[in-house]
């Protein structure tokens, strides 16, 4: 906004007359929208965020009253600090960990298939189950990136949800045909990170 | 991975070579990460996440038995659903809302320009106080690009933060010094948008 040679009264004056207008478009944009349906979201990209940003998503649905599912399919993100929190709630949420760790520590791929399967197994009884509002499948893409389970197979689960249950996906590289069949995609790009500047994981942050 | 024409005993050895190859890698990594400090953390663009992401951080530093404090610069977001899981845990997380509304509700420069005031003050009291682990400055993005606040003053603030202080800080287009600034930058870009299809804003996802 160029202010330069203009009166207070008159910046804010064009500002009111600006966000008028943008409140207008918005309004009529928002107008348009009338569809409510549970969404399939998906978090992917190479950033920070993925996880996290699924662990705000169920913050709000707990907050709104929904009863949520989280499953995680690597060991390690939800295990400390937010299942804490989220065990406030027992009502409300139910959480499921594969729990064999991540796959560069187990170095089993028989194993991690096994564990793979059976969270899987547990989602997929969560999504065929509307009183949840939503189902985390956190790390999921991480899982189909090594083929442990049949990308076919979840495509069709997420075909057959219920129509008001939001189904959220997280993990780097999302298979094309994920996206495809997703309502809501974002990708975490990394900008910056501390690790470049020797700075190690920290408490809070990372885990 | 080309695993054609290989038996399953032949890919499972690949794959734990690989993996292991993998664990090493990321040992030698972590090995050279020795800095523990507080990080400035920011999550700008135009997809989602960004507040969720901030939540999620919120989330997993209190299940981390940590202080934050919550400064919202822009109504909305938190007034909801997460709003209400955090006032679970008064002794770990104060809020704080600005509490005027979007701008282009407002369309009023000046009382905004004043709330932002009100709003970075107590901010500022927050961050120079070092028993608050973790401070949440949500949407101040927003509030810079509209020059209610001089990025000189946040700058000066941030940089002299209490060392092991995270600070957190999220809307789109930020300012490049705050990047520059910055210790973690996460980009989140929209891929695909439900609204395109004319699905309107959800309960549990939007707000």
């Amino acid at each position: 906004m160029k202010t330069e040679g203009m009166t207070e009264d008159e910046i804010n004056r064009r500002h009111a007359e600006k966000m008028a207008k943008k409140k207008a478009a918005r309004e009529k944009m928002l107008a348009d929208k009338t569809v409510e349906k549970g969404l399939v979201i998906v978090h992917t990209g190479k950033g920070k965020g993925k996880t996290t940003g699924a662990m705000g998503l169920a913050v709000r649905a707990i907050g709104n009253g929904m009863k949520i599912c989280v499953v995680q399919f690597v060991k390690g993100a939800w295990e400390t600090g937010e299942r804490r929190v989220l065990e406030h709630f027992p009502d409300q949420c139910v959480m499921k960990a594969m729990g064999e760790g991540f796959t560069w520590d187990t170095q089993d791929r028989q194993r991690d298939i096994a564990a793979a399967r059976a969270a899987w197994d547990f989602a997929k009884a969560a999504i065929a189950d509307p009183s949840y509002q939503m189902v985390i499948l956190d790390e999921l893409n991480i899982v189909l990136r090594y083929e442990y389970l049949p990308l076919d197979e979840v495509l069709e689960t997420l075909a057959g949800k219920p129509e008001m249950q939001h189904v959220v996906i997280t993990g780097r590289n999302a298979k094309e045909e994920l996206i495809e069949a997703a309502d809501l995609v974002t990708e975490m790009t990394q900008v910056k990170h501390p690790f470049r500047s020797g700075v190690k994981a920290q408490l809070g942050i990372e885990f």
